[in-house]
């Protein structure tokens, strides 16, 4: 099969979106690092869970809605564990499944973090973007999302990460 | 200070952004792991090399290019170093300065490589967006990336992840 390299247009794309992804990652998780003491993965766990009733949620849904893989998510919620913001159960519901629950010191620490990381999210991304934009950048990433995540019916969804075992490697 | 908590379009973007690029991240790590037994950040690695004049580049322009650290491009370096597929010089201009250089065997594996990695990139985004949603991607992320390097003035330079030495964590 003949490879389809991609168009200038397309390459001009692919290395803005790789650096903003980079860049972006690296200015939220810096600012969490120095206000929380964690990464942007971690707060996103703990913003989850505190969305969810009872603030708590199993841990399969959780990597899915976090789009990682379980085994990377059992080791960042081991860390928020052993510093007390979150608590594991077994599921009463459903014996194979296992619950992550947000205590209250995991609530303080985001209730106090949110404003800080909200603020660096706004001023990286949204406050450079225009309305138009916005509706653009959902549409763009809504569309990649659903396409690897087999909503449109084309890949395979064992693939998905959190149907995985293996963990991602640490680059 | 009032905290400017996003609104809800900003919000739906935010979220359908975060899946995306969590998803690509794990696509296109897996895809070349399978193939070429290393993450998508090693594989840049070997890219930006291939084209620079004499295959080879500053450390510190190398991790200026890749948007990261300099001590993650040094732990990078020395295990594709360690494969033989870059071999780390002295720059002979700058006593300062050491220089990454691409090997013949790290070219065979990045020409073996790049097919399947382009035909992925394709699959995972170019294939599900108009040429239309590709100019404003490019749009939208080369203001996010200016934004963030400060060349628009707003950020400080020193805090860019390449002028850095601590490390960035690894979660």
């Amino acid at each position: 099969m003949t490879t389809r390299w991609l168009t200038a247009e397309e390459q001009r794309a692919w290395r803005a979106y790789v650096a903003a992804s980079l860049l972006l990652e690296d200015t939220l998780d810096r600012q969490l690092q120095q206000e929380a003491g964690m990464p942007h993965l971690y707060y996103s766990i703990l913003a989850n869970l505190s969305e969810a009733p009872g603030r708590s949620l199993r841990m399969t849904d959780l990597a899915e809605s976090l789009k990682i893989t379980r085994s990377r998510l059992t080791y960042a919620v081991a860390r928020l564990e052993k510093d007390g913001l979150v608590r594991r159960e077994e599921c009463r519901r459903d014996k194979r499944g296992s619950v992550a629950v947000l205590t209250d010191g995991g609530m303080s620490v985001l209730e106090r973090t949110a404003p800080g990381h909200v603020e660096t999210v706004r001023a990286s991304l949204f406050d450079r973007l225009t309305p138009e934009q916005v509706g653009q950048l959902e549409e763009i990433c809504t569309r990649i999302a659903q396409g690897l995540q087999g909503d449109d019916g084309a890949s395979g969804p064992e693939d998905l990460p959190w149907r995985r075992r293996s963990s991602r490697p640490c680059s």
